[in-house]
């Protein structure tokens, strides 16, 4: 495993252990192309630069998102309301935030705002000119997937 | 219109005379909810970061990305293609880089690697304790709609 991505996965553990109170099994982090294969039902961007630029992208279907947010609201949600947008939102804002902690060593970064992208089977796909992604599939509550992609290059003058 | 908007709206109006030579006329610009109610088929999604914290979203319909990769690249596309997911995040990349040298009296600015989201109908959101997004809704070819979504806020220590 890239030395970078380590981070992530161990913030994406603890966010889930200490928020959503589940277990998660981590799958092999596989490189992504921009021919992406994963359709999804939401997903959550967050813009990373400073010593690095990149971005950090959490997936997942609906069902999930609704879970996930019946976990953190305390109410189930049986479709993508504006608490699962923000649900979702802040689960990529922490994850991002931990990890630029865990990665204060290796290089500083600085987080941007989350956009939230819902739409029936969507797909996240990068410039084929860009630095590689890595994608890291999560399993939760047994059977349900999500994934974690983190794009980061050296910084330029951007 | 807001003051740090005005950059954006310029820079999109030079870029596509520039690039595509295109003649843009901009719609009434407005601010977005949580609630998104217009559908898209390819958006590309741009952190910022700096003096400010904030995101860029340009969203199309798939028949007009593919009439500006054409534009680009000189060969017809059908179909959300490698060429069209180059062409729509350099769009975004070229409009945010652009903006950002109009903003640099105000506030400096960073940008992140943009991140392309594809899929039939997507809606993009932003969390609802944001800042304010506004989104200008451009119209192309007399006919065709994009929109640019900007969100900024003040930097907090991200």
């Amino acid at each position: 495993m890239e030395k970078y991505i380590k981070p992530f996965v161990d913030v994406t553990e603890n966010v889930f252990a200490e928020f959503i109170g589940a277990k998660l099994e981590v799958g092999n982090p596989y490189f992504s192309k921009a021919e992406a294969i994963s359709e999804w039902d939401i997903s959550a961007v967050i813009g990373l630069t400073g010593e690095a630029n990149g971005a950090v992208v959490v997936s997942m279907r609906s069902a999930l998102a609704e879970k996930l947010t019946e976990k953190l609201t305390g109410k189930p949600h049986t479709s993508i309301d504006g608490e699962v947008v923000d649900a979702v939102g802040e689960i990529v804002n922490i994850i991002a935030g931990n990890a630029k902690k865990g990665l204060e060593e290796a290089f500083r970064l600085i987080i941007s705002l989350p956009t939230i992208i819902q739409g029936q089977n969507h797909q996240i796909k990068w410039p084929s000119e860009q630095t590689r992604v890595i994608c890291i599939p999560f399993t939760i509550y047994g059977s349900e997937v999500f994934t974690l992609s983190v794009a980061i290059e050296a910084a330029r003058n951007r």
